[in-house]
């Protein structure tokens, strides 16, 4: 059956297939650190709509697996693709196929690089504010299928808010358009939301209409505060919140990742318990960014403030060396846990507690706008460690008590495939494996991620 | 079998059911103009979850219909309920059960007025952004199923961004928590979102958790603009959206518009041939003012401009003004269609010539700032003549055919089931048909609405 499938595929496409292992082995793995099992049975590189279609056909017909993917810049495992399934990159389909000024949106192709997008819309002053950290590797049409967040959320929103509407491929090759070109629309089911997260389990994302911002005007005022723990930063981005500030940006590093920054650029941060970064933009920039440190001061904070973006460009530095610097200290398993914002403090308790009962290390950037966690596991050698997956269960467990969730922005893919029924309920998690099954009836589409 | 219904009810619910006519009456309608065929079955009142879980499992195991209602203000049918129907009030589950100021959230029972849930939120310097018109009237709940828009939308979202999570009971009686507390998570398929707008069709709403703002602070500035057309009044409000100016408000009369409302207030608005109101609030309030400003007077308006909120509220009477005069002037039919924002003038165009070659009297107001029109057909008597039907069909037609969409923020109900296929397709017809099975496989949740 395997020939006839490849057969059929190269009758349909021509040189947009391929078995040749530089292609396949690389789609065994993401930036997850994990690996499938063995060599997909071929790499399907569409360009177009059409590609795709013919593709889902006929591994619809032979029920055989397809694995949609993008960059592979995925931290779940989600785009992963193992022996006997057909992986369909959607990296090749990268243009973007209207900016509309007036109405203040982008149609796009999901292979386009977010930050290639973002470049594009530069010269129109306008802006696709969905900012993974991955921002410079990661696809459009990935951040989508994870509803990626990065460090705007709490202001500017997660993909769901950026997204009009989708073009999809169903698993038996029908072209489906959903949503709308407007601001507003409620015509019927909103199936736009639903594939948004939906990691290649009900469809493949094939054209994407994007709302866009202008790109923020004004000042920009940025702090970083440093503080004795942890509890104290994450208490101070708490009070900011609820004092009604709305940072651009709020993140915060625990001791472990600033004595890895040290380590890796030289400078000794040692001695700081923690570190808080806050960004404000637009016209009342300056007046919060005084609110904001007479806040941290107050408890406790040592602050440096700067007034333009080039000067707080600097103080992010910090901030941006740290993936970097954990690299070099071994193999990292980053984490991505969020909480309700007042729960950051009991969170950061916790960790240090599951990182001291479960003798592993875990430095913990977050975005703590948001409430969104990194805790990044450090340990040696390409195996995750017994114990680093028994501290990650507690974290888990632990966000769930307080009123969070198992993942932020980085999607269940394989990793939370064992957790995801302990927070939606059965009841919940048997419902949406019955909505899977109306899209993809044979179980073709990413079979076996987020449902296990 | 309808003896043995009611049987049930009244001994699982007691005298929250009723089959008193004063209460049955009023549900056969809502404001939309449409009155179902008779009196329905039965009246439920529910107080608790578990009375919505009793009722539903009572409804499901006999397979009849339940309609779920709020405060009966809807516009497009969605709760209106006729023979051999239970309707299911939530209109006296209206607590709110939790305002959380730290975590900018608040838990609240779907019945609760949306106007009544910000006068809570007001000491606490928060706000729940959705604004449809009719929010002094209008339920949360209601607000949620219809996916409600209103004034604001363009700069603060619609109800789909204001809500993180919902608990939800099944036709067969069980009850789901969807979503979040967190401003993020991605934890299987958004189901959260599916719900919104789903007018009643998957579950009945019996708890929601709100994502609050931060009340607007500093400057309130506004325009009245008075121009010659309504062409040129739509243009000058697509140049603001294009020039990167972000409005709270923007409101556009058309001349039939400042007709009635003459009339009605008593002061001469003719001559103006179509009015533009903008709202701008936020640390730049005033210089983006004098930005549009300078943009309406080249486009040929005659500009007012009010420096704070009472003065504006001044200008807006006019835009208040618009509901009572039309309804002075006979029967209202309000239609609710959306553009994207460049097409505005295309749109208004559009809407003169429908009227002339009908010979129907259409009077529009729109909320310029995100393309969503609503045409207000009068007529005498109470019965919709097939002119006005012949000229609402074109008028939703037209709307597609520039890239929008039947309904903006209204729903499907049963006024535009007819029209639903020419926009979704038949396959995603089809396809929204299964999920709603899946939901609801006897079919008992508000059928015939949205889906025909």
């Amino acid at each position: 059956m395997t020939d006839a499938v490849l057969e059929e595929l190269s009758a349909a496409l021509g040189s947009a297939v391929s078995t040749d292992p530089r292609l396949l082995e690389p789609a065994r793995a993401d930036k997850s650190g994990h690996r499938s099992a063995g060599r997909p049975l071929a790499y399907v590189s569409a360009a177009s709509v059409a590609d795709v279609q013919h593709t889902l056909r006929i591994a619809n017909a032979h029920r055989v697996p397809v694995v949609t993917r993008g960059a592979g810049t995925g931290l779940a495992g989600g785009a992963i693709a193992g022996p006997g399934e057909i992986v369909l990159s959607t990296l090749a389909m990268n243009r973007v196929l209207e900016i509309n000024v007036d109405d203040e949106l982008a149609v796009v192709e999901p292979g386009i690089i977010n930050a290639d997008l973002n470049a594009a819309l530069l010269a129109h002053g306008l802006w696709f504010a969905p900012d993974p950290a991955s921002r410079a590797i990661s696809t459009v049409g990935g951040n989508i299928a994870t509803n990626a967040g990065g460090l705007l959320c709490a202001k500017y929103g997660v993909t769901r808010e950026a997204v009009l509407g989708l073009k999809v491929v169903t698993a038996d090759g029908e072209l489906l358009s959903l949503g709308h070109r407007t601001v507003k629309g409620v015509t019927g089911l909103d199936l736009t939301a639903l594939m948004i997260g939906s990691e290649g389990t009900l469809g493949v994302i094939v054209e994407a209409t994007l709302k866009l911002r202008p790109l923020p005007a004004g000042p920009v005022a940025t702090l970083g505060a440093s503080f004795e723990s942890v509890e104290q930063a994450a208490r101070a981005s708490a009070v900011i919140t609820a004092s009604r500030l709305r940072p651009a940006i709020m993140e915060l590093l625990d001791a472990r990742a600033l004595d890895a920054i040290s380590a890796h650029v030289g400078v000794d941060l040692g001695g700081r318990g923690a570190h808080l970064l806050v960004q404000f933009d637009g016209a009342g920039a300056e007046a919060d960014a005084a609110s904001a440190r007479a806040i941290a001061e107050s408890l406790g904070g040592s602050v440096e403030l700067a007034r333009d973006a080039e000067e707080g460009e600097r103080l992010f530095a910090i901030r941006r060396a740290f993936h970097p610097a954990m690299e070099r200290l071994g193999t990292v398993l980053i984490e991505d846990v969020s909480v309700p914002r007042s729960q950051l403090p009991a969170m950061f308790a916790a960790i240090t507690d599951i990182e001291r009962r479960h003798d592993v290390v875990i430095a913990t950037v977050a975005h703590a706008g948001d409430g969104n966690l990194h805790p990044n596991f450090l340990f040696q050698g390409e195996e995750v460690p017994d114990a680093v997956w028994a501290a990650a269960d507690e974290l888990f467990t632990t966000a769930l008590r307080l009123g969070g969730t198992l993942t932020g922005e980085h999607g269940v893919g394989l990793l939370k495939r064992r957790w995801l029924q302990d927070e939606l309920g059965t009841t919940q998690y048997e419902l949406q494996r019955r909505i899977k099954q109306v899209f993809d009836p044979r179980g073709i589409l990413n079979p076996g991620k987020v449902f296990a």
